[in-house]
This record gives structure tokens, sequence and C-alpha cells, in this order.
């Protein structure tokens, strides 16, 4: 596992009040990092990957933290270094019924000034094996959706695995273009895509009203975009902000493989699991490439576990998702 | 809504041990104010009226600081200084089957030595629309519940509309009377009241056995007290310290209004939770005059989002009620 | 109740991430102390009991904070002095399907050069009514079993009531005996036993193949250890790192009792719930000593409390836990 | 004193590592809020003044928290709502010969879109009998430079009594034009001016060198600026991080008094001394208007208070600020 | 030093702001126990002496509370268990030129309706070698005052050695009497007292405007006090809230004993200092019986050290204090 | 600077009490790991070089957890990863005349287990310009001793530039060597030494008494190890636990070199502030190579910075370094 999967993407400096507080109740905050990109790229790290991130962070004392922040994770970091802001959200964790909230405060940032023709994408692919991307990176200025292009057509060309997250945020697209605008001509680079079937119109451009099944859609998409071999999406259900129940289906272009299901109560942190999903399923797929079943129920344990885990970063290891997929409950103390 | 709703009571300094420690554990405490009308105008407040407490704190440091908290708040403060401590209480939550403990603090305070012909009720009263009291008050001193009548009276008067919430604590009533020899002659100007059933023959002097239904009672109250024009009552099941279900019924004197119910799993902090309701109550009865079921759904829907919520006052915003009314379960994260 | 319970077992130092952190991740640790035996002797002092351990601290400043922390907590403590280190753990909870964890630093401490000999057990026992041990203690050293020993012939000899927990840890039996090898040779002087079913075969040496219900392994460890009158064991089920359900069995010889169950959830903390239950058990069998109902009753209620307490130690009251057994669901606050 | 004193400027987050920790190793912030003009008014408002602050703060939770927290400590809030993100520094405290660090994150907020032509100054000066104003809001951008001139025409049209505090930045004056461009336009309506004597050339235009004492700084400035009538400077010797010496010159046209001096050592937070010595010396000359001598030594005294409280803002009392100008020396604990 | 100190004191409940904050900022408390003669038992305690404290403790978990934390510092205590409620104090810590503050709420304490006649004097004394009383007592109510004389006319017959502390709070006697009135007929019986030459009129009734030294206002005591032995006091200068020179004199009625001078910077507690004093003397001149120089020696050093030590109690053991007394700056880490 | 510096030495966690809490009085810890060479490297990583450490972690989540901190300091660690338990240390913070403390936990750690004839020294040392180690890892064991020569016969052929700090720690030598037997044997291989002139006896075995000045000590060292170009050593004065001044001696062969001075009050943390020297000079000496006084004066500054800074590493950037030795006092807040 010498080569390296490589990624792109903004990171964000994340302020939580403790201890339950609403944002309106606290006087401190703990810090952390993360970002969609990011949390993929050191749950990869975590799992026993080599994991290189292409990400711009400010020399200032809060970017040279984040970037500590991601090395002690695993990750390498191909910064490159720009002046402007680091971006952050605020994230209230919900309990019950009160849903957690997340206020971005990311606009101006080192990353959002990123260009096209800065980076030498055939040095920063020359030791990968794959390439992942998600639906943020576009969504924040037309130049990034143009790097993103560019990151793609070399790593189509150099024979890289691309997968990709559609990561669909309303609010974050308002730059003038809308998401099916930009994002079809992206997908088109991938091999693996973990998206919504909520997402097919607004982010892909393809309505779904007359599918009559999740796979009806999936089908849908491997037309538009004939180079996916892989396409998931996960269910949640029975969900509150402290508890769900969650699964995911996966298409290989023949099969319709459902995962195991698990049941998350309490829910300690539920920022991140999507991308715990993702590299769980990049994992999975690698590991046990002839068992697609195996791939989504090692995906959806890694993102059941994320749930119970603070911040944005899934710090299981390949040990503790294997022991939650082989049948553990939780229940007896590791001694 | 430029007019006012009034309140007269205590505010309480409350102790709590952080991280789900017992008394007997911490050595910390997280600082908050509260009380039970305190509570009422804090949740009013942020449901966008304009409210005033007439109250009692002393001079110290620590009085002016619940003063501050309470103008934090929204709330005016109408504040009768006087000499004297401020009473507090400690609460240790609770957690699955161990009970939650409120401990009592407050004898001696300043507020209970407050006495009738002090106040310049009509001066009080001149911008308001309503008047709410509890059945804590009168249950601090014989000076008080006479306080409360004179108050009573000259609301009465100026035809404010008069809400209660019996709030029945058989360990404050301890100065020689009894809660239903004081109670009823305070009762009789309500045009609102919440209360329990349990409470009809403690409080109000009515033996309840007769009755075989939630109806009846409240058929039976109002015969006593022709004045009351809406009772109230919230309902609790499925309930340990942690989580429970919780309803209301609205009596108008024509129809019995069942609310919506809500699981709520964890209780984040149950203090105040009547409060809320009552808030909930009077916020929904102003804005949906006409629908008692809305009103009554509103206030349970904002008692259910308080549970949530840490320390005495409701932070729940009328958006976030609506969205919980409508139909929002806590599992989307708000971005 | 002037006569002492007494126990003999290692008192460690406990660190523990506050906030749901992982050991990974959290730069500060709250801090306490536990041990099998200790929690029987605190939880029993709290029950109103006399009690006293033996054991061995060093001479440090943390010696003598374990020291004082066991005095606060009602303890007797007869330290054998010995220089050397203190032993630790570190305890990570678990939280849903994530497992807790614990990671023992304990080799090397003073308590594990206790050697037989040195102690006048029958001064220690002067003024006791009961001697309790647990597999624990024998799974350390050699000499520690051999000590074991020497303390149960005296215990014994003076007519002791003898009460063990097979607390059977397999990491720790690593000194070159299994526990088949030791701890029958202890336990045929019990009165009282607590163990797993599961334990019977690597523990006492009684495979259970053959036995087609519970009480049939019952009846087989006291055809074994025929002075035993007392057998009692835990279940748990429906259970993650969040929640279970419990309850227990006791056999005394003629008829297998059924405690009551009680749902958990949220666990606070399931360090010593085990030990919470053998003090449970012990302070029931005195109370109640015609009704093995009452005391198994009783004993579960005590464990189950002990799940909503942070620490090694149960916090909870004779009047809570009776509280629990007469069906309080800790839904009230008390007041 | 029911006319109120009325400011101008931006109210920034504030983000601080607690216990001495840098930047680099913190993963907690204490939350506060401050600015240069808020920090004013709050210590006039302590000292028993109305006031207001003109600002615009967005609508978000975090736009209401520092809201709330303005209205918490008196300070009255024309806030005019605008879109766009809260200005936010980090402030690591600097200790011994390790210097305190600032670090802003400020571009981009709403205040800086401040236009000119939408603020009624004749509504907002209605109640005023000052206005304040400091170097940090011309230093932002064009439009609130322009602003600054807006409402200083009106100011001066109406009387009032015009105070500024140069606070020269010079990592902040970076839209082009220069302090000196840009400031003597907006000094010579002053008639109350606090700057440093090395300000003179950078800020007001006006080369010192040949200056052989502060009073010739000043009288200089007077002939530039005919309308001030008090030029007031402090002074900071036996400096570092924790510890200091302070004084204050002030200088009416005819004399230069010296203010007492004080030692401060530890110095707990130098945020907002300058503000503290501003808010002192507005208030002293109101009190004292015939003796510069006393108001000098209240405002140094005010300021070496606010050096040892946390914070923006100056939480003394008038009494605490009187006390230390009477010699208090801290020695005595209060009873 | 089988024989017991004995004293006799109010226990109150501690509520401090963390980190350097105001009343007015915190949010949360640190919480301990104190007063001023428990304090002296805890250090004697620490010094290796058996002592017991009479006091009364209400039967809340509060009361318990502190009750676990005497017992924790080795102190038995006679727990006169009273229904009421727990004294409390908040105490803010003071820095540079800023005070500490200490705002009393002990009105209505248990403890303060402590009456005479209640208590065996006889059996209390009865392994005793000292008695130990502060003018706190009899400063809260007339009984008390009544209960000290009561205790110490047994004392006296006993033949105990009597010391007492002045410990003059001029806002503590408020019901009625002077302390000049009560004083002196209790001072009467010690023959240790530690006071300070300003407390010579207002609490024992004696001018020192005639005196032209400490040693004749010594003089002048024991003339009015002839069983006086030792009378003590000590010095401070250099002072403000953080930092000061501290120093003792002690007369035995031949020569003027002066003791070493430290200089504490920073002052971590300055709360309990004179207790710590008052403990070091007793531990002192039972020590070194024939050295009053020793004796005031160790006393000042005890003072110094628990200046550094946070909370009521001076934590320094015998060795940590001999180490001061010999020379020991600190600067020293002890490995 | 490609070239590394490597140093081989043994990682310990850190326990520290906060909040100026004695170890007997804390419930938290906070958590952080160090060691006297870690330390030198972690100082150089942030001064811009490539660092390795040589050290054996267990492979437990404390291990790597000490790891991931290492390596997010910029070390990288060359880990011989063996069973064995974390070595650990708890640090209590002295104040003014109270002294720290440091408790060690180390024995029977990993490392202690480390034997020579398994590291690949040349391998080690491919790529490395320097060795460095101190007198604490053969204090430890026998083996270390011999592992110390072993690595030090190996960079003495490969011709790397040898530095040492004795760091002499009497508690430590206990394994039946003085360090007087074994020191020399390794102090012969040092281009650099860092030393105390009181070691010279019982590290060296070289006495003293008949040296009159510093500079006869390091000529007596240079004759007896003439390898040695470069002898220094710190000095301490007006020094207690919160303040001390500081500065360096440097011994060329020729010249005695005294660096500037220093005055810290407060020190914040002075655990590895040798270390901070250490790393400060060996960077000095190979910026100015032609000028030992701006080495000695450029460590001096590092060393008194690293007193301002929490924990064991010097997180002081060779900017800051460079401002303080060019007269920045602290006092100047950094924009």
């Amino acid at each position: 596992m010498t080569k390296k999967i490589i990624t792109l993407g903004e990171v964000l400096m994340r302020l939580t009040p403790p201890n339950g507080l609403k944002l309106e109740q606290t006087s401190t905050f703990d810090l952390g990092f993360g970002g969609a990109e990011a949390n993929v790229v050191a749950s990869l790290a975590r799992l026993g990957w080599h994991t290189r991130l292409i990400t711009a962070l400010p020399p200032s004392v809060i970017g040279e933290k984040a970037l500590r922040t991601l090395q002690q994770s695993g990750i390498e970091v191909a910064n490159q270094e720009l002046d402007g802001r680091m971006g952050l959200y605020y994230y209230e964790p919900g309990f019950s019924l009160r849903s957690g909230k997340v206020i971005y405060d990311r606009e101006f940032s080192a990353f959002a000034t990123l260009k096209v023709g800065v980076i030498n994408w055939h040095s920063i692919f020359e030791d990968a094996t794959g390439f992942h991307w998600s639906g943020i990176t576009p969504s924040l200025s037309i130049d990034l959706a143009c790097l993103c292009k560019e990151a793609l057509e070399v790593a189509q060309e150099l024979g890289l695995t691309i997968s990709a997250d559609l990561n669909y945020r309303p609010t974050l697209w308002n730059y003038g273009m809308k998401a099916y605008e930009i994002m079809p001509d992206l997908v088109q680079y991938c091999d693996v895509l973990l998206g919504g079937i909520e997402d097919s119109e607004p982010v892909l451009g393809l309505p779904v009203e007359a599918c009559t099944s999740d796979q009806e859609v999936f089908q849908l998409w491997q037309q538009k975009f004939p180079k996916l071999k892989i396409i998931t999406t996960t269910k949640r259900w029975n969900a509150n902000a402290t508890s769900n129940d969650i699964s995911a289906l996966l298409w290989d272009g023949t099969i319709l493989y459902e995962s195991k299901s698990y049941s998350i109560s309490p829910i300690v942190d539920r920022i991140g699991a999507g991308d715990a999903y993702m590299a769980g399923l990049l994992h999975g797929i690698n590991k046990w490439s002839d068992s697609p079943q195996k791939a989504v129920d090692f995906a959806i344990a890694a993102s059941a576990l994320k749930h119970t885990i603070v911040g944005d970063f899934n710090w299981a290891t390949e040990a503790e998702v294997l022991a939650v997929l082989h049948g553990a409950s939780g229940s007896r103390v590791a001694r």
C-alpha cells in the first residue's frame, strides 16, 4: 500500500461549544480542524494508507496549527501557501429533537483564492493510485471548479482511480453557477461516486421522478457517466440529533448490494460520518476487490463508529471497524 | 406586540456539578440563574415579547450578576432592591434511573422579605397586557401571598390577562399555611391556569376522586373559578431522568384539545420545561387566538425543545419551535 | 453493624479522558482511584458499614492521595506501606457501538510485591464479621495467590463470612499459572460467590457443556465447593456501550431466585458495576437474611444505580437504592 | 448624567488560549467580545454613564451574541444590521519577555461594508453630550473614513464634546491611504485627543524631531488643531509582558499635568488598557471639570485597574477606581 | 503527640471564580471549604497532630460534603448535626492593585443556631492537650459568645493550653454587642494570643495611643490578661494583592522575638495565611518549647508557604516548612 | 541544513495539576510528553532543523500518542518498538518559595529494556551531521550506558559533531554504578559539553576545590577530555520558583564568553529550559560558527523564552528568539 491516495480540499477551523451548550450560551470553544476531503484522507491514514492533501493554508499561526494537526493525523500536506484568512465554522451539536447547526465563516479564505495553472499535477500525482474530490470544492468559486477539472484531467491521464462525494450544500453554491451546471462535467471522470438520491436533479441535472427504485437512479447515473464503476449512497432512518439507524447501498453496474445496518445511540458527533463512509469504502474496495458486499459493510461500520467519536476525523482503526463488522456491540469493555 | 407581559417572582442562583458528577463528587459548579416566573418571561422575550419581572435582588455583586443575566436575556427588571441574601439552589442532574435533585438554600432571601404596600402596581402595569404568577411566590411567606393578592387585584382592575402556574412544591409551603388555604383566593383572578391533576386537592382544595377523566377535573376547576378561560396541563410518560414522552391538554370550557406528543431522549436539562410550556402557551394563544390546537401544539413543542437546552431558560426561537412543530426531528444538521 | 467487613486488594489510579474523547485525542485526564475490592468496601461504607481495606500503597504523594481518597469514602485502610510504583489504568469510556477500553499499567506496583508472612491476619480480623476477596489479587503474582490463601485460612478459622468475586481477566494471569490451577483452592473457603457462567471452566476448571441451565452450573459449583451457601451471577442483554438491561440470579442451594431487571440508558460509567452488585448483595443478605429475593433485588438495584455514577465507586445511599427498588424510575426531580 | 456619550466602532469576537498556552498549543479558546470604541463605552457604562454604540453586526447567532454581551455591559447598541461576517481576533497573552500577540481576522466584516449616507446622525445624536471615535475606524476602509467625517460634522454642528484616540495600528492602514492623509482632517473636529508622541508624524503628519519635550509636541498639535482643549498621552516603563509602570500627561493648553504613576505586576490582561484610560478621562473631566489633575489621576488609576481584569472591558467601578486613587495598594482583602 | 488539639468553629463553603475572573465575569465556581478554626486544625493535622473540630453541619449533601472534606484532611469532626443552611462565602482573588474580595453569605446557618448546654465539653476535651478558638465565633451571635465561654471554662478547668486568634472582622459583629464588650471576657482564659496591634482598642478595649512600640502593646495586653504566656502578631509590608513581605513578633513576657522575614511573589491564595501561622506557632512552641525563636520562625515559614497554596488549608508538610526555614528559596525543582 | 541532528533518549508522559494546585489537591491532570533529549530535538525542529530521535515506545495507545506528539513537533522518530510500559512523571509547578516537584514513575519502561546490538547505527547516522545525548540515558541501566557507548563510537567514526548535556539527576543513578564510573568514558567522545560546575566531581570524577574560577574548571575538563571544543554552563540567581535571572558561559579553549543575562518573572514552566539552551547553542554555533558570543547569546535567549512556555518543548521560533536577543522586552503586543 505504498501508493498514495491524493485529495484536494479546504481545511476549516472548527469551533464548538462544550458540554451541550448552545452558541448563545457558551463562553469557550473547543477547537478542531476538518473539511470533507481532509476527513477522508485522515480516515484513510488511520486505516494504514499513505495520503496527500492539496490545500492552501495561510502562513499564520492558525494556518500552521491546521498543518500540524493534519500531519499529526498522518496526512502528508502539499500546502499551497497563500495569504488570506483561514476559513472556519461554528458547530453547535444537536440533542434529541434540537438540530445541530453549522455556521460557516469561510468566505475570503486563502483556499478560496486558489487558481488554475499553479499546481504541478503531474508531480503531485507521481506516487498516487487514487484521487478523491468532493462537491464542496467546486461550490466555492469558479476558479476552484476549474481547478478540479484541471486535476481530474491529469488524474485520468495517469490512470488513477477517481472517486467523488457529491456533498451537496445548497448554501455554498453562491458564486453564480448552479451545481448542475458544473458538476456533471466533473463527475464524468469518476470511477466511484457517493451521492444522495435527492441530489440527482440539483447536482447532476438528472430528475428522478420517473425512477421507481434506487437502482434505477443509479442506472440513470451510470448511463450519463459511463466511467462510473461504483455508485453508492447511505441511508438514515429513525433519526433525530442523538440517534439514528444507518445502512448503505452499493451498485457495481450489475448488482445492488445492501450493507448491514447499525443503530447508533447516542451519536457523539455526526460531522464527518459521510467522509468516514467514503474512506471506508475506498479501503474496502481495495482490500476486498472481489467482494463489494464486504466493502460496503466495512464502509458503513466505519461510518457508524465515526458517529461515536468527537471531531471531524474518524479515529477508528481497521481492527476496531472489523470488530464492529464482526458483531461487537460495544457492550464489552476491552481490557 | 409592544404591550408587555409582567411577572412577579424570585430569582435564584443555580449551582450545578458539571460532567454528570454528583454533588458529593464535584469540585466545581456551573453557575446560572433562574426561577419559575423569570423562566417564563425569559422564554417570552426570546419569542419576541417585551416583558418585565418584578423581583427583589440584593445590592451585592451576586445580585447585580443576576440582574445582568436577566437583562441579557431581554427581560426588563423592576428590581425592588432589598438587603438580604440571594437565594440559591443546587441542581444535580439525573441520569437514567438516577433522579435529578434540587436542594434549595433560599430561606432568608431578600425577595422573601418583600412586603405589601411598597410596589406601585398601577405604574408597574401601565404598559402591560398580561400578568403571570406562579404558586412558588405565595408558598414562601404570608407576606408574599398577600403581595400576590395585591397585584392580582390591580391586574384585574386594569383588565390584564392573568395567567398562573400552580407549581406545587410541598417542601416550600412551610410557614404555617397550607397551599389550599391560600391558593384558591389567588386562582380566582386567573384567566389561564396551568396545573397538574394531582394538585387539585392539595392546592385548590378540590378532591378529584369522583372525576373519571381529566376533562371532569378541568370542569370542576372552572366551576370553582368561573373566570378561567383556559385550563391546561402537561403529561409525561415512558419517563426516566434521561428520556420521556410529553404532551399537553388544553380545555377552553368547551373542547378538550390534546397536543401532539414528543419523545425526548436524551433530556439535557429538564429544569424550566414547565415554564417553557407556559411561555409557549401564552405566545400561542396570542398568536393563534382562534386556534387552541395550534396554541397547545406550539407550547408543547417549546417545552420539548427546552428539555434539550442547558439551564433554566428556553433559548429556542419561534422559528426553532415552529420547525419542530412542523415535523423536524432533529436529524438534519442545519447549515 | 459495628463489626467490619474486611477486604484485600490493590488500589489503582484511574486516568480518564473527559468529554467523550478517545485517548488519542485528549490533552487532559480526569483522575480517580479504584480497584475491584476497594470498590466493594467503598460501596459498603456508603451503605453504612464499617470496612477495612488491606492494601499496599507507596509512601509517595500519589500513594497518599489514594489513601486520602479511600479514607474520604469512609474506608479504614490498613496500608502495608511498600516502596514501588502506584499501579494505574487508563479508562476510555465507550459510546454506543464503540467499546470502552481499559489499559492497565499496573506491573511492578508496590502491591504486586506483597509477600506472605508479613500481615498479622489475626489482628486484622479481630473486629471483623466478613472477609471479601476477588480473583484479581491471585492473578497478579504467585505471592499474592499465597497471600490470599494465608488470609482465607485465618478468616475461616475465625468463622468469618467469606465472599469472593471471580473477576476473571485473562490478560492479567500472566505469571505462569492458569486461573484454574489457583482459584479452586481459594474458592473452597467461600460462603458467597459471584461469578459468570462462562468462567466455570477457565477459572474453576469445571466444564459446563453438560449443563442445561444456569442452575445446573451452580449445582456443579456447589458440589465442588460444598462450603458455598450463596452463588450468584449477573446477566446483561440488549447491551452496547451506552445502554443495557441487567438482572441477577441467586442460588441458595435450594431455590434459584431471579432478580428484578433494570434498563439503563445511558450508562454513565460501567466500571465497578459488578463491585456495586457484590456490595449490595453482602448488605442485602445481612439485612434480609431470610429473604434471598430481597437481597438479590437490592443488589441489582445498587448495581443499576452504579451505572449512572462517574468513577469506580458507587455513591448511591441505601435510601436511593431502596427508592429504585420500590419503583422510582428517575423521572421525578427530588426537591 | 442622563445625556449620553455616543461612539462608532467595530466589535470583534476575541479568541484567547487559556492557561498561558500559546496558540500553537491550545485545544480550546476563551471567548469574548471587544473593540477599541466599544471598550470605552463599556467602561463609561460601568462608571454610571448612559452610552450608545453605533456598529454593524451580522444577523447571525454570533452577531446576536456580540449584541447581548454589549447590552449586558449596559451599552445601548444602535446596530446597523448588515450581512457579512463577524470580525475576530486571536489574542495570545504574553508572559515576562514573551510578547503578547494579536492576530486579526477582521477583513470582509459586516462593519467594514458600512457606507456613508445610511445613518441618521441627527437622530443618533439627539440625546448626546459627547461623541467619541478612534483611529481604528478610518483605518479599515475609505468608506469608514468618510463615515467618521460625516458623523463628526453633525456632532460639531450639535455642539457635542468630541474625543478621539489616535489608536495607530500600522498593519491596519492597508486600503491605499496613509494615516496622515486621512486623520488630520478628522482630528480637527476634536476637543479631546489621546495619542502617542511617536504617532505625531505617521498619523498627524507632524514631525517632532524639533521638539525638545512632550509639551512642545502637544503645543504643535494644538497649533495645527486649534479646537483641541485637552491633549493627553500615557507613558509606560519598566515594562515587559507581565509588569509595567504607567502614568499619563494631560495638556490643557496652559499647564502640563502629570498623573500619579502605578506599578502593575502582574498584568492580567493589557488589552483595552488605553480604552479604560480614555473612559476614565472622559469621566474625570466631566466630574472634576475644574481639576485636570484629578481627571488625569482618575484616568490612569482606571487604566491601572484594567490591567488586572480579564477581557477587553474594564469592570472596575468608580468606587474601586477611587480606592486606588486614594492609595489602596490591593493588599487588603475587602470583606 | 497522641493528645489532641481541639477547636470550635464554623465551616463555610467557598466559591471562587477560576482563572482570575471577577465575580461579575465568571460562569463557574471552584468549590472548597474552610473556616478560620478549621484551617488551623487542618494545618495541625498536616503537621502530624491529632485534632478535633466541634462544628455544626446540616444533614444535607452539602453538609456531608464539608464533613468528608474535613475528614480527608485528617481532622476528626465532632459534628453537632443541626438543621439549617450551610454558610458560604464568595472569594474573588485580587491581582496587583486590584484587591481580593470576600462576600459572606453565612447568616442563618446551622452553626449560627448552636446554643450553650448541648455540648458535653468534659467528654469532648477528654483526650485533649489544647483548645483553640478565634474571634469569628463570638462575633456571630450572643449564643456563640456564651458557648465560647462555656468551652473555655471547662478547658481551663482541665488544664488545657488555650490559644486564640482575635480575627477581627468588623462586618461580622452585627448582633448588637461590640467586640470589646465580649472578647476580653474570653481572652482572659488564653495562654497564647495572636492579634493585630490595631485590634487592641476595638477588640480588647485597650487604646494604644500611648504605646511607643509593639512591645508596649503586648505588655499592656499581658497586664490586662495575666494568664497570657505568649503574645504574637504578624507584619506585612511592600504589599499588594499579588506580593508582600511578611514576618512575625512573639512576646513571651520577657523577650520580644522577631522572626525571619519572607518575600512572597506571587501570592497564590492569601486566605488562611493567618491560620497557617497560628498552626505553625502551636506546633513550634510544642516542638521547641525552649526556643520561642524557632517557634516563631517555623510559624512564619508555614504562613509564607500557605500564601502559595490554593484554598483555605495549608497543605505544606513539616518537612516542606523546615526546608523553607533552612533557606530553600523555591528555585530548585525537587526530583 | 538538510543534514540531521540525531539524538537518543527516553520519552516520558507528563502529568501536571492545573491552576497551581498541588498534587494532593488536583482531580485532573494536564497531559504532555517530554524528555531531555526529545526536548532538544523538538526545539531544533522549531528552529528549522531536520532531526531524528531514537527511542523505544510501546505499541499501546499511549505509546502511539507520544509518537504523534513528537511527529507533530516536527521530529522524525526512529522508534524501536518494544513491549513494556510508558514511563511517566508527575510535575507539580512551584510558586514563589514553594518548590516545583518532579516525581518519576519511569522504572520498567520499554525504553529501559533497550539493549546494545539491535540498532543499526550506521544506517541511523547516514544523513546526520550531529549526535546529541544526555546523562539521563546512561543513568537508567548499564545496558543503556553501553548503548550510548555503542552509538558514540559510530558517531565518532562517521565524523559527526557530538554534543552532550551532563544532566545529573542523583536519584536516577541507582542500578549500581556511580555516574563518575560511567560518564567520563562517554564524555571523551564529545565536541560540545553542557554541564554544571557542581557536577564536576560526581559526574566527571574531577574535584574542583583547587579551581579558583569557572574557567579553571573548564580547562580541567578540556585537559581530561581533549576532544572538547566547546564547554558551556548556565547560571541562575535571584531565583525562586517564579522568577530568576539567567546567563551562560561558553569556553572555546581560548576565550571565556559570557552571555547576556535575562530576568524572567514569572516563570511559566521551567522544565526543559536547559534543553532549550542546548538546542539554541547547537543552532547558534552552526549559524554563527565564527562568533561564540552570538551563539551563547542566542542560546540563553532561547532558554529565557522557554521559561515562559507551558510544557517540555520550546515553541519559540528563531524570529522570536532573535527579537529577545535584539532587546524586545515583551512589553509590546505584537499585532
